[in-house]
Protein backbone atom coordinates (compact mmCIF):
# COMPACT_ATOMS: atom_id res chain seq x y z
CA UNK A 1 0.00 0.00 0.00
CA UNK A 2 1.34 3.38 -0.77
CA UNK A 3 0.83 6.59 2.01
CA UNK A 4 -2.46 7.32 0.51
CA UNK A 5 -4.30 3.87 0.66
CA UNK A 6 -2.52 3.29 4.09
CA UNK A 7 -4.08 6.37 5.57
CA UNK A 8 -7.34 5.61 4.03
CA UNK A 9 -7.28 2.36 5.47
CA UNK A 10 -6.89 4.20 8.57
CA UNK A 11 -9.88 6.23 8.59
CA UNK A 12 -11.92 2.77 7.49
CA UNK A 13 -11.11 1.26 10.47
CA UNK A 14 -11.21 3.91 12.79
CA UNK A 15 -15.14 4.50 11.55
CA UNK A 16 -15.56 0.84 11.62
CA UNK A 17 -15.17 1.44 15.34
CA UNK A 18 -17.93 4.54 15.42
CA UNK A 19 -21.41 2.84 16.11
CA UNK A 20 -24.26 5.32 14.37
CA UNK A 21 -26.49 7.18 16.20
CA UNK A 22 -29.26 5.31 14.06
CA UNK A 23 -27.91 1.68 15.57
CA UNK A 24 -27.62 3.50 19.24
CA UNK A 25 -30.94 4.67 19.39
CA UNK A 26 -32.48 1.16 17.87
CA UNK A 27 -30.38 -0.87 20.64
CA UNK A 28 -31.85 1.36 23.67
CA UNK A 29 -35.41 1.44 21.85
CA UNK A 30 -35.27 -2.28 22.91
CA UNK A 31 -34.44 -0.55 26.85
CA UNK A 32 -37.84 0.15 29.02
CA UNK A 33 -37.55 2.37 31.48
CA UNK A 34 -40.13 4.00 33.89
CA UNK A 35 -41.54 7.53 33.19
CA UNK A 36 -40.99 10.71 35.07
CA UNK A 37 -41.60 14.31 34.24
CA UNK A 38 -39.11 16.92 35.61
CA UNK A 39 -40.31 19.97 36.86
CA UNK A 40 -38.46 23.25 37.83
CA UNK A 41 -38.75 26.81 38.13
CA UNK A 42 -35.61 28.67 37.51
CA UNK A 43 -36.67 32.30 37.91
CA UNK A 44 -38.56 32.61 34.74
CA UNK A 45 -42.01 30.29 34.82
CA UNK A 46 -42.50 26.23 35.17
CA UNK A 47 -40.97 24.51 32.68
CA UNK A 48 -41.13 20.24 32.82
CA UNK A 49 -40.18 17.41 30.13
CA UNK A 50 -40.86 13.52 30.12
CA UNK A 51 -37.76 11.57 31.19
CA UNK A 52 -36.78 8.00 30.92
CA UNK A 53 -33.60 8.39 32.42
CA UNK A 54 -34.17 8.84 35.98
CA UNK A 55 -31.92 6.55 38.03
CA UNK A 56 -31.28 6.30 41.32
CA UNK A 57 -27.47 5.97 41.88
CA UNK A 58 -26.79 6.32 46.09
CA UNK A 59 -29.09 6.24 48.99
CA UNK A 60 -26.45 7.91 51.91
CA UNK A 61 -26.77 10.92 50.57
CA UNK A 62 -30.14 9.89 48.70
CA UNK A 63 -29.02 10.34 44.77
CA UNK A 64 -30.63 10.81 41.68
CA UNK A 65 -29.05 11.22 38.47
CA UNK A 66 -30.85 12.07 34.67
CA UNK A 67 -30.27 13.21 31.45
CA UNK A 68 -31.34 15.86 29.57
CA UNK A 69 -31.17 16.04 25.64
CA UNK A 70 -29.82 19.21 23.98
CA UNK A 71 -32.46 18.63 21.59
CA UNK A 72 -35.83 19.16 24.06
CA UNK A 73 -36.99 22.32 24.29
CA UNK A 74 -37.24 22.53 28.42
CA UNK A 75 -33.82 21.49 28.71
CA UNK A 76 -31.51 24.89 28.71
CA UNK A 77 -34.15 26.46 31.38
CA UNK A 78 -34.17 22.82 33.56
CA UNK A 79 -30.19 22.79 32.94
CA UNK A 80 -30.38 26.33 34.70
CA UNK A 81 -32.38 25.00 37.69
CA UNK A 82 -31.01 25.18 40.99
CA UNK A 83 -33.37 22.31 42.56
CA UNK A 84 -36.07 20.55 40.52
CA UNK A 85 -38.78 17.99 41.05
CA UNK A 86 -38.97 14.35 40.31
CA UNK A 87 -42.29 13.09 39.38
CA UNK A 88 -42.52 9.04 39.08
CA UNK A 89 -45.60 8.55 37.03
CA UNK A 90 -48.60 5.82 37.50
CA UNK A 91 -50.48 4.35 34.56
CA UNK A 92 -52.97 7.08 35.18
CA UNK A 93 -51.01 9.65 34.49
CA UNK A 94 -50.54 8.41 30.50
CA UNK A 95 -51.49 11.94 29.26
CA UNK A 96 -49.39 13.86 31.43
CA UNK A 97 -46.30 11.98 30.45
CA UNK A 98 -47.86 12.76 26.57
CA UNK A 99 -48.56 16.59 27.58
CA UNK A 100 -44.73 17.06 28.66
CA UNK A 101 -44.13 15.01 26.01
CA UNK A 102 -45.10 17.32 23.14
CA UNK A 103 -43.44 20.33 21.43
CA UNK A 104 -45.06 23.84 20.78
CA UNK A 105 -47.41 23.54 23.28
CA UNK A 106 -48.24 25.14 27.00
CA UNK A 107 -47.41 22.34 29.47
CA UNK A 108 -48.44 24.44 32.06
CA UNK A 109 -52.06 25.38 30.19
CA UNK A 110 -54.12 23.27 32.73
CA UNK A 111 -54.13 25.38 35.89
CA UNK A 112 -55.75 22.89 37.33
CA UNK A 113 -53.38 19.66 36.94
CA UNK A 114 -50.55 21.19 39.01
CA UNK A 115 -49.49 24.07 42.14
CA UNK A 116 -46.70 24.59 43.77
CA UNK A 117 -44.38 23.59 46.83
CA UNK A 118 -43.78 26.56 49.46
CA UNK A 119 -40.42 25.96 47.86
CA UNK A 120 -41.55 27.31 44.42
CA UNK A 121 -41.20 24.42 42.22
CA UNK A 122 -44.15 23.10 39.78
CA UNK A 123 -46.17 19.76 41.30
CA UNK A 124 -47.99 17.90 39.39
CA UNK A 125 -51.18 17.17 40.49
CA UNK A 126 -52.18 13.12 41.28
CA UNK A 127 -48.42 12.00 41.34
CA UNK A 128 -48.01 8.75 43.38
CA UNK A 129 -44.48 9.50 44.39
CA UNK A 130 -42.53 12.34 43.89
CA UNK A 131 -39.13 13.79 45.34
CA UNK A 132 -37.37 17.25 45.48
CA UNK A 133 -34.20 17.95 45.36
CA UNK A 134 -31.01 19.94 44.88
CA UNK A 135 -28.89 19.78 41.72
CA UNK A 136 -25.14 19.36 42.89
CA UNK A 137 -23.82 18.10 39.65
CA UNK A 138 -23.52 18.73 35.75
CA UNK A 139 -21.58 16.41 34.17
CA UNK A 140 -21.56 17.25 30.21
CA UNK A 141 -22.50 14.08 27.77
CA UNK A 142 -22.33 14.47 23.98
CA UNK A 143 -25.51 16.10 23.08
CA UNK A 144 -26.76 15.70 26.31
CA UNK A 145 -26.52 17.07 30.07
CA UNK A 146 -26.64 14.96 32.65
CA UNK A 147 -27.74 16.25 36.05
CA UNK A 148 -26.77 14.38 39.49
CA UNK A 149 -29.65 15.50 41.85
CA UNK A 150 -29.72 15.18 45.51
CA UNK A 151 -32.95 14.62 47.02
CA UNK A 152 -34.08 16.55 49.90
CA UNK A 153 -38.14 15.94 50.41
CA UNK A 154 -40.23 13.43 48.68
CA UNK A 155 -43.51 11.82 49.09
CA UNK A 156 -43.31 7.67 48.79
CA UNK A 157 -47.03 5.97 49.03
CA UNK A 158 -47.58 4.01 52.00
CA UNK A 159 -46.87 0.38 51.65
CA UNK A 160 -50.76 -0.25 51.39
CA UNK A 161 -51.00 1.70 48.33
CA UNK A 162 -49.99 -0.28 45.04
CA UNK A 163 -49.80 2.82 42.30
CA UNK A 164 -49.26 0.47 38.76
CA UNK A 165 -45.91 2.35 37.52
CA UNK A 166 -46.23 3.81 33.63
CA UNK A 167 -43.21 2.01 31.66
CA UNK A 168 -42.32 3.19 27.82
CA UNK A 169 -40.60 0.58 25.46
CA UNK A 170 -40.47 0.84 21.63
CA UNK A 171 -41.79 3.96 21.44
CA UNK A 172 -45.31 2.59 23.31
CA UNK A 173 -46.34 2.87 26.82
CA UNK A 174 -46.68 -0.09 28.70
CA UNK A 175 -47.84 -0.86 32.43
CA UNK A 176 -46.94 -3.38 35.26
CA UNK A 177 -49.33 -5.78 36.84
CA UNK A 178 -49.75 -9.18 38.51
CA UNK A 179 -50.27 -10.17 34.89
CA UNK A 180 -47.17 -9.13 33.60
CA UNK A 181 -45.07 -10.63 36.52
CA UNK A 182 -42.45 -13.71 35.76
CA UNK A 183 -40.48 -15.65 38.72
CA UNK B 1 -35.58 30.48 73.42
CA UNK B 2 -32.34 30.15 74.75
CA UNK B 3 -28.89 29.43 72.66
CA UNK B 4 -29.10 25.41 73.23
CA UNK B 5 -32.57 25.34 72.52
CA UNK B 6 -32.00 27.77 69.02
CA UNK B 7 -29.01 25.36 68.49
CA UNK B 8 -31.39 22.40 69.05
CA UNK B 9 -34.20 24.00 66.51
CA UNK B 10 -31.67 24.35 63.88
CA UNK B 11 -30.38 20.60 63.76
CA UNK B 12 -34.13 19.33 63.52
CA UNK B 13 -34.79 21.56 60.80
CA UNK B 14 -31.47 20.69 59.09
CA UNK B 15 -32.57 17.10 59.45
CA UNK B 16 -36.28 17.64 58.32
CA UNK B 17 -34.37 18.60 54.90
CA UNK B 18 -32.58 14.82 54.55
CA UNK B 19 -34.60 12.19 53.55
CA UNK B 20 -33.85 9.30 55.22
CA UNK B 21 -32.56 6.11 53.13
CA UNK B 22 -34.83 4.19 53.70
CA UNK B 23 -37.55 6.75 52.26
CA UNK B 24 -35.92 6.78 49.45
CA UNK B 25 -35.40 3.20 48.46
CA UNK B 26 -39.22 3.43 49.00
CA UNK B 27 -39.74 5.98 46.30
CA UNK B 28 -37.26 4.07 43.70
CA UNK B 29 -38.96 0.70 44.55
CA UNK B 30 -41.68 2.33 42.63
CA UNK B 31 -39.88 3.45 39.73
CA UNK B 32 -39.75 0.25 37.56
CA UNK B 33 -36.33 -0.39 34.97
CA UNK B 34 -34.76 -2.20 32.03
CA UNK B 35 -32.74 -4.95 33.78
CA UNK B 36 -29.16 -4.73 32.10
CA UNK B 37 -25.73 -7.29 32.98
CA UNK B 38 -22.80 -5.05 32.71
CA UNK B 39 -19.61 -7.24 32.11
CA UNK B 40 -16.17 -7.03 31.84
CA UNK B 41 -12.29 -8.06 32.40
CA UNK B 42 -9.92 -5.53 34.06
CA UNK B 43 -7.02 -7.86 33.90
CA UNK B 44 -7.97 -10.65 36.24
CA UNK B 45 -10.86 -12.35 35.32
CA UNK B 46 -13.99 -11.86 34.14
CA UNK B 47 -16.74 -9.69 36.50
CA UNK B 48 -19.86 -8.80 36.10
CA UNK B 49 -23.15 -7.89 37.58
CA UNK B 50 -27.17 -7.18 37.00
CA UNK B 51 -27.98 -3.49 36.92
CA UNK B 52 -31.15 -1.92 36.41
CA UNK B 53 -29.54 1.78 35.95
CA UNK B 54 -28.27 1.64 32.24
CA UNK B 55 -29.54 4.70 30.76
CA UNK B 56 -28.83 6.45 26.71
CA UNK B 57 -27.38 9.96 27.46
CA UNK B 58 -26.47 10.83 23.82
CA UNK B 59 -26.79 9.37 20.45
CA UNK B 60 -24.21 11.68 18.64
CA UNK B 61 -21.47 10.18 19.98
CA UNK B 62 -23.33 7.15 21.49
CA UNK B 63 -23.54 7.34 25.22
CA UNK B 64 -24.78 5.54 28.01
CA UNK B 65 -24.41 5.86 31.63
CA UNK B 66 -24.66 3.31 34.71
CA UNK B 67 -24.45 3.70 38.34
CA UNK B 68 -22.03 1.13 40.35
CA UNK B 69 -22.85 0.60 44.14
CA UNK B 70 -20.17 0.00 46.37
CA UNK B 71 -21.92 -2.42 48.04
CA UNK B 72 -21.82 -5.06 45.18
CA UNK B 73 -18.87 -7.21 44.94
CA UNK B 74 -17.94 -6.60 41.19
CA UNK B 75 -18.23 -2.91 41.03
CA UNK B 76 -14.75 -2.48 42.43
CA UNK B 77 -13.14 -4.69 39.46
CA UNK B 78 -15.99 -3.09 37.53
CA UNK B 79 -14.69 0.26 38.12
CA UNK B 80 -11.28 -0.22 37.13
CA UNK B 81 -12.64 -1.25 33.24
CA UNK B 82 -11.38 0.50 30.69
CA UNK B 83 -14.21 -1.23 28.54
CA UNK B 84 -17.14 -2.56 29.51
CA UNK B 85 -20.10 -4.80 27.59
CA UNK B 86 -23.86 -3.58 28.65
CA UNK B 87 -26.49 -6.88 27.95
CA UNK B 88 -29.86 -5.01 27.57
CA UNK B 89 -31.51 -8.23 28.87
CA UNK B 90 -34.84 -10.24 27.37
CA UNK B 91 -37.13 -11.88 29.11
CA UNK B 92 -35.97 -15.07 28.62
CA UNK B 93 -32.96 -13.99 30.22
CA UNK B 94 -34.56 -14.12 33.59
CA UNK B 95 -31.65 -17.04 35.09
CA UNK B 96 -28.87 -14.95 33.88
CA UNK B 97 -30.50 -11.66 35.64
CA UNK B 98 -30.99 -13.72 39.30
CA UNK B 99 -27.02 -15.50 38.49
CA UNK B 100 -25.19 -11.77 38.11
CA UNK B 101 -27.88 -10.35 41.10
CA UNK B 102 -26.23 -12.91 43.34
CA UNK B 103 -23.62 -12.96 45.86
CA UNK B 104 -21.19 -15.45 46.65
CA UNK B 105 -20.94 -17.26 43.64
CA UNK B 106 -19.00 -17.90 40.93
CA UNK B 107 -21.24 -16.06 38.17
CA UNK B 108 -19.28 -17.32 35.26
CA UNK B 109 -18.86 -20.65 36.52
CA UNK B 110 -21.38 -22.17 33.53
CA UNK B 111 -18.61 -22.09 30.76
CA UNK B 112 -21.15 -22.88 28.19
CA UNK B 113 -23.04 -19.35 29.07
CA UNK B 114 -20.64 -16.65 28.09
CA UNK B 115 -17.55 -16.92 25.89
CA UNK B 116 -15.18 -13.43 25.02
CA UNK B 117 -14.96 -10.77 22.08
CA UNK B 118 -12.59 -10.64 20.27
CA UNK B 119 -11.27 -7.57 22.03
CA UNK B 120 -11.45 -9.96 25.49
CA UNK B 121 -14.62 -8.89 27.15
CA UNK B 122 -17.08 -11.61 28.55
CA UNK B 123 -20.10 -11.78 26.35
CA UNK B 124 -23.49 -13.94 27.65
CA UNK B 125 -25.17 -16.00 25.18
CA UNK B 126 -28.36 -15.40 23.83
CA UNK B 127 -28.57 -11.64 24.30
CA UNK B 128 -30.51 -9.89 22.35
CA UNK B 129 -29.06 -6.73 22.32
CA UNK B 130 -25.32 -5.96 23.66
CA UNK B 131 -22.99 -2.96 23.45
CA UNK B 132 -19.25 -2.74 23.89
CA UNK B 133 -18.07 0.89 24.89
CA UNK B 134 -14.82 2.63 26.26
CA UNK B 135 -15.52 4.03 29.66
CA UNK B 136 -14.64 7.63 29.25
CA UNK B 137 -15.88 9.46 32.39
CA UNK B 138 -16.30 8.45 36.46
CA UNK B 139 -18.27 10.73 38.87
CA UNK B 140 -18.18 10.01 42.36
CA UNK B 141 -22.20 10.25 43.39
CA UNK B 142 -22.57 9.25 47.18
CA UNK B 143 -22.15 5.33 47.80
CA UNK B 144 -22.04 5.14 44.33
CA UNK B 145 -19.59 5.76 40.94
CA UNK B 146 -21.81 7.22 37.72
CA UNK B 147 -19.98 5.73 34.68
CA UNK B 148 -20.20 7.36 31.33
CA UNK B 149 -19.51 5.00 28.37
CA UNK B 150 -18.86 5.61 24.84
CA UNK B 151 -20.36 2.87 22.69
CA UNK B 152 -18.24 1.64 19.96
CA UNK B 153 -20.20 -1.67 18.77
CA UNK B 154 -23.59 -2.92 19.32
CA UNK B 155 -25.58 -6.14 18.60
CA UNK B 156 -29.00 -4.87 17.81
CA UNK B 157 -31.38 -7.37 16.51
CA UNK B 158 -33.60 -6.71 13.30
CA UNK B 159 -36.82 -4.61 13.07
CA UNK B 160 -38.72 -8.46 12.25
CA UNK B 161 -37.21 -10.02 15.70
CA UNK B 162 -39.12 -8.67 19.02
CA UNK B 163 -37.60 -10.15 21.95
CA UNK B 164 -39.92 -9.12 24.68
CA UNK B 165 -37.28 -7.00 27.20
CA UNK B 166 -37.45 -7.91 31.16
CA UNK B 167 -38.31 -5.19 33.57
CA UNK B 168 -37.63 -4.95 37.20
CA UNK B 169 -39.95 -3.07 39.88
CA UNK B 170 -41.22 -3.33 43.42
CA UNK B 171 -38.77 -6.41 43.70
CA UNK B 172 -40.56 -8.31 41.35
CA UNK B 173 -39.21 -9.36 37.67
CA UNK B 174 -41.70 -8.53 35.06
CA UNK B 175 -42.02 -8.74 30.88
CA UNK B 176 -43.67 -6.58 28.34
CA UNK B 177 -46.20 -7.55 25.87
CA UNK B 178 -48.83 -6.74 23.23
CA UNK B 179 -51.04 -7.35 26.66
CA UNK B 180 -49.45 -4.38 28.96
CA UNK B 181 -49.34 -2.11 25.82
CA UNK B 182 -51.52 1.46 26.71
CA UNK B 183 -52.33 3.90 24.44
Amino acid sequence: MNQAQTQARLVEDAFKDMLSADDFKSAFRNHPAGVSVVTADPGDGPVGLTATSVISVSANPPLLVFSLSAFSSAAPALARAETVVVHLLGVEQLEVAKVFATSGIDRFADRSSWSRLPTGEPILAHTPTWLRGRVVNRMSAGDSTVMAVQVLQAQVPGPDITSEPLVYHNRTWHSLSPQSARN
